[in-house]
């Protein structure tokens, strides 16, 4: 199940010989983006072998009508999703009239190469036609981090063994579309069209959602690395611009295209002056040229490994695997659009639909808090603020009034696009992960005053949402929560679900905090607020005061042990170990109903409580619980291992937290699920880097200062990595011996290692 | 909502002035059917208005390809729906090249007749062309019920208030579709054509299952009342005939078509036979004429209501309600072929697809036990039977082992057909509800030696499903049943349905008895059985032994009350009365997840238990269950108020049972759901006939005798009910002095009227 045809490399990913079988997976692994642009790895020149075409911009979506089998009151009509875009790439090469397309072609030699540390892809290869015909073509290609609508490529063709006419026709293709379109339908309407020599445009814009989006091309071209002037013939139809040419070509001669794209939207510029607006960016950049742009965009890339490279040393694929983590998350989201967030396959597949699920806030906020500056997560945040009257407008659909809010298990827009009832109207945590979310940026930045109003609007919306959740057991007498579905989803509409009942009260405990910090600090923003939203603070706190001591949580006294939910230990607790090989993962061999009723957890519950809120347990309770629940939870969500990692390392079990590490490390890499041909798991990657530095380093914060707790996995020499913290850019390095932690900032610093605090100066390096 | 403009009549259906906006409404009422062939109440001749044109054959389906929102393991590929067949009813009309279309004109008079004591489909209406040419039209129209592939139509029109040319068009088409196709796909393929003169047939098959049907069509024509030679001219396309003419008439000349129409399937001839066999079919009706089809067809209904009727005296509504439901139960199925069942909807709409749920056993199968010869409701068991192999394999995709059933939830062919998680997989009660028929029909019929070995076989593989299904639990040390919904389809994976519970463990223990019957009385049989199906009885009788032995069952002590599942009790108990009625249905008004956690019951649970064992139970303690789960349901779903209305009977509470016996008794006559434009509920019909004789009437069967504790509802004068009961024919009629007991056979009888043993003679009546 697992491939293993990616070259071990530092800083590249590498395919050597072509491996037309798994395309669609190494498509996925060689994406490149720019936080407002990607695409897939596909090859420029025409393949007509198995190949999903893919270019996306971010926050373009198309509401799809959704798609059920029998519908159920609540249901959102619609299912966001990102859109198949422009293909800009496309370089058709022919050869007397003959197409160059490897599907057809004899391949001698072929490498695809991403190097992560410059964002690049390139390929190289040399191949034959049927006729003995040997051609060799190089091609680089990046979309520019600095200028986001940008991107270049430079591709080179040479006739090995043979003079003959050579036709290159760059195109920009805008009639596409989505693999995934639930009813086969083309999301884009062509608009308008400018080609003329060089340079072409064309504008489409997406039903419904009325987004316009200008593509086009600008290039020129070199013989033997001298410019060259040539002959093109313009064609044009709806949603589809070609610019060609053609040249005699000797023996060994290379030709080189350099084509230049843009890609711009509606969401940056005014409808009327996108095309011009566009035109003007291309023009910059084709005047700027491709060295320079090239010189730019890895200058910007080698400042962003600087805050968040991780060194391995002993263990290549390790190196390899994390960095590609860093590196996709990076490309993924830039953080300098609020509107924007971090897709699970971000640019590089169609699957899923929507952009925002639990965890950006539970796995991918972490790394950007950590390794890039405070806006950037801070804009994590506020995207959630924004859409709070939608989630609001979500809960009234479910029947909750008075400003309760349910946030979208799935979304672009704020609107709900999910559709299984157990999921959509139940899995109702995700609010407790988005109010959690604003406590954990509060944390590590310090930035308290995000209450005032930003963070206090959501957390009371979502805690008028958790008051209105409950109902009094009078058998009980206790409040209890009913039919929920907890992070694992291999439990539908249990009752009391112990993570969920603890973030219900966690929310309502810290959403009181809140407002005493504001009344004393900020009581005009205060008074603003409750006057905005209604909130008549008397009586709302004290049925919040309420439900706080009288929460039931399901708990086992015999075994001492918080229960995932009513009635878990009716289950047969036989262990995951005892299942047959055969017949995992479960999800694919057993049926639903049987998946339910077993003890068997898809990823972290109780124990995703238990790290959040760590502090709060003893060690030896939490010790307990992971030795009660890890036994039962098959980890078949990628978002899963990463916390029992971290877990696992907080209560000293290094090979069990090295284990977990490595569940995900080379997730992707090495096609792990079986499922990397529809994308990239781009969420779980920040599960991976959590897993690194929460985990093997031990990184906390605690009362606001940092602390570290590292171990080194038997094998490897030393690692290091890289975070920001409250203005001090710390290194911490692990090797066999010790611990090295510097301090790139100007700012004197404190650090807890192992416990001891270590105080030190600015630029300054300690060992301990 | 409910809608009024059926006029009330004891043995009519009546639409006087037509109501296009009602139109499927009544094209739904106003079906026809005979167990094979059926369909609505359409028009004959063109009707460019709303209408759903719909005719059926029975047991001839089509595997649509299914459709859900999200896939989960085990789900069915197919959702097996009956198919919309050929209109072998057209007739169009046009006066001087005008057609006769009821959308276009101006309709003077209008009746729509369903005469249900001879099962005829009557219309006379007068309606005017835009230029003052009026027109006077009656049509009769039956399915005979003696003939089950013939049907005839007398279309009579007339001129009346000028002459001109009158152009006929009989026709039969065969390119129709389903309107609820999944994805717009036609189902039939046209095979043959002939068509000449006044004789006309086409064959069709359908794609996948491969079904050939022929339909034809013959006719004769009178011109006031005299046999006309006419001039014919034919025509044919792909999946479609016509045979029309045309004939000078002069005003109040009265002009009739007799059309003799054939529908034949593959499921009674071979392919290459089928047509012939039409064709002779088809002869031999025209030949026999109107008259004798008519006269043999009134009197074999005769014979039917002789043994079904109800007659009711001071209450037309009420007299008109429940002949209707026993009229479409004896349309939808005869019961001389075991591979037919009863369609939710029967011949009279699309939706549901599939033909059987375990509406037949809980609420059709007793109807035809007390109205029909044994062998109809034997044909509904051996029907199961025949389907064991599939419900074998069925329970093999969900991972049972070793010859365990679960029956589907909707089926056509024995393969399930539904596909959500919730019901599919998990509303196994199903199981309980088909072992608990073999068992109603051996306490009827006496027929023992049904268990030998077809009984058997059933409830074994269904008692091993049991078996397999509830785990061990080590925390209760008792056996629970996890996952599951019950007959309340307002919860979904609940642990414990103590229904569901209870169906386990007393077919484990029925089984467990038909084992002894038959190692006594058919050692041989049993033998051959157990080697069939690798029975090992002594170790798994002894686990079924186990489990009888420690199943859990939720309870209450301090209620004194048997929980419909695990955590009943914390729900917030209010009841139903208290919804707002603006939001009842709450199926309409309150999402998914807002309906799971209320209190509220779709339909009879624990309730449902206690009915079908109320022998086992003490009169109070069905009382105290009744009393704490009848404010708790809302009733919508239509197979639920006729076990509350028996109970209610049975506890002495009259006004309850009446008042719930009123709830479906006109369900679709005055569409109390707003949904009888889809189809009639028939299975419910089974129901409300329940809720009469075994409600009103008091019938119960106890050690094999019968007894009735009739009620007679205030305002009403009298009723009477025939049932048949182990040979004796008897009659039942209640006033306000006393209860009159008829015995039409010839045969001496025992009966219980009030507990009080009453014998009589062959054809006696007695008065209590």
């Amino acid at each position: 199940m697992m491939k293993n045809y990616i070259k071990h490399n530092d800083w590249k990913i590498i395919e050597e010989g072509f491996h037309p079988e798994f395309n669609r997976n190494s498509e996925s692994i060689f994406s490149l983006g720019n936080g407002r642009n990607g695409g897939r790895g596909n090859f420029e020149e025409k393949y007509s072998g198995s190949s999903l075409q893919g270019n996306y911009l971010a926050g373009i979506y198309y509401p799809d009508k959704t798609r059920v089998g029998w519908w159920k009151n609540g249901y959102p009509e619609y299912f966001a999703k990102i859109l198949n875009a422009a293909n800009w790439i496309g370089v058709n090469i022919h050869f007397d009239g003959k197409e160059l397309d490897l599907a057809k072609m004899d391949i001698e030699s072929f490498t695809r190469t991403l190097n992560m540390k410059e964002a690049t892809l390139c390929r190289n290869f040399i191949a034959s036609f049927p006729d003995g015909r040997k051609v060799k073509v190089s091609s680089k290609r990046f979309l520019s981090i600095v200028r986001p609508e940008v991107g270049v490529i430079k591709y080179t063709v040479e006739p090995v063994n043979f003079d003959g006419k050579i036709t290159i026709t760059p195109y920009v293709d805008f009639d596409i579309k989505n693999e995934d379109s639930n009813y086969d339908e083309k999301f884009w309407v062509g608009q308008n069209i400018e080609n003329l020599g060089n340079e072409g445009y064309l504008t489409a814009y997406t039903k419904k959602t009325n987004f316009l989006v200008c593509s086009g091309m600008k290039y020129n071209v070199m013989v033997d690395g001298k410019e060259h002037a040539v002959n093109i013939e313009n064609e044009s139809c709806e949603k589809y611009i070609e610019s060609a040419f053609s040249l005699d070509v000797k023996q060994n001669q290379e030709v080189t295209l350099c084509k230049y794209g843009v890609n711009a939207s509606s969401l940056y510029h005014s409808h009327t002056r996108l095309m011009l607006d566009a035109k003007e960016t291309l023009n910059e950049a084709f005047d700027d040229g491709f060295d320079e742009l090239f010189d730019e965009h890895s200058a910007a890339w080698a400042k962003k490994w600087e805050s968040s490279d991780i060194k391995i040393e002993g263990d290549v694929a390790a190196q390899q695997g994390i960095r590609f983590n860093i590196f996709q998350l990076n490309q993924t989201y830039t953080g300098d659009d609020e509107r924007l967030n971090v897709g699970p396959k971000g640019f590089t597949g169609e699957k899923y639909g929507g952009t925002t699920y639990w965890d950006t806030e539970a796995y991918c906020l972490p790394f950007f808090l950590s390794t890039s500056p405070q806006n950037v997560s801070r804009n994590l945040l506020i995207y959630r603020y924004k859409h709070l009257q939608k989630a609001i407008e979500n809960a009234e659909k479910l029947g909750f009034k008075n400003g309760a809010a349910l946030y979208p298990m799935v979304t672009i827009n704020g609107e709900e696009c999910h559709n299984e009832w157990e999921i959509t109207f139940e899995e109702i945590h995700r609010n407790g992960a988005i109010a959690n979310a604003i406590r954990n940026y509060i944390n590590y930045t310090g930035d308290r005053d995000y209450l005032a109003p930003y963070g206090f609007e959501v957390l009371l919306a979502i805690s008028r949402f958790w008051a209105q959740r409950v109902n009094w057991s009078e058998q009980k007498q206790k409040y209890v929560m009913l039919g929920v579905t907890g992070p694992n989803e291999y439990e539908n509409n249990v009752s009391n679900n112990w993570h969920t009942n603890n973030m219900a009260v966690w929310t309502l405990r810290y959403t009181f905090e809140a407002i005493g910090f504001l009344k004393n600090e900020h009581p005009d923003v205060y008074a603003e607020t409750c006057k905005k939203t209604g909130f008549n603070e008397e009586e709302e706190t004290t049925k919040w005061l309420e439900i706080i001591k009288n929460m039931y949580f399901p708990y086992d006294e015999e075994k001492g042990i918080y229960l995932q939910q009513d009635g878990f230990l009716d289950k047969d607790l036989k262990p995951a170990e005892t299942i047959e090989p055969a017949e995992r993962p479960i999800s694919h061999h057993w049926s639903w109903d049987r998946i339910l009723r077993s003890p068997y957890i898809k990823q972290a519950d109780v124990l995703q409580s238990l790290f959040w809120f760590e502090d709060e347990y003893e060690k030896s309770l939490i010790e307990h619980h992971f030795d009660f629940y890890e036994p039962l939870t098959v980890h078949e969500s990628s978002l899963s291992p990463c916390v029992h990692s971290i877990l696992a390392a907080s209560i000293g079990r290094p090979d069990k937290a090295y284990e977990m590490y490595l569940r995900t490390a080379r997730l992707d890499l090495d096609d792990y699920n079986s499922d990397t041909a529809d994308g990239l798991h781009i969420t779980s990657m920040g599960g991976t880097w959590m897993s690194f530095v929460l985990g093997l380093g031990g990184m906390r914060i605690r009362n606001g200062e940092i602390h570290f707790n590292p171990i080194l996995p038997e094998g490897w020499k030393s690692y290091s990595f890289m975070v920001i913290f409250r203005g001090s850019e710390l290194r911490i390095e692990v090797n066999t011996k010790n611990v090295m932690i510097s301090n790139y900032s100007n700012k004197s610093s404190t650090v807890f290692i192992n416990g001891r605090k270590i105080s030190f100066q600015q630029k300054e390096t300690l060992t301990v």
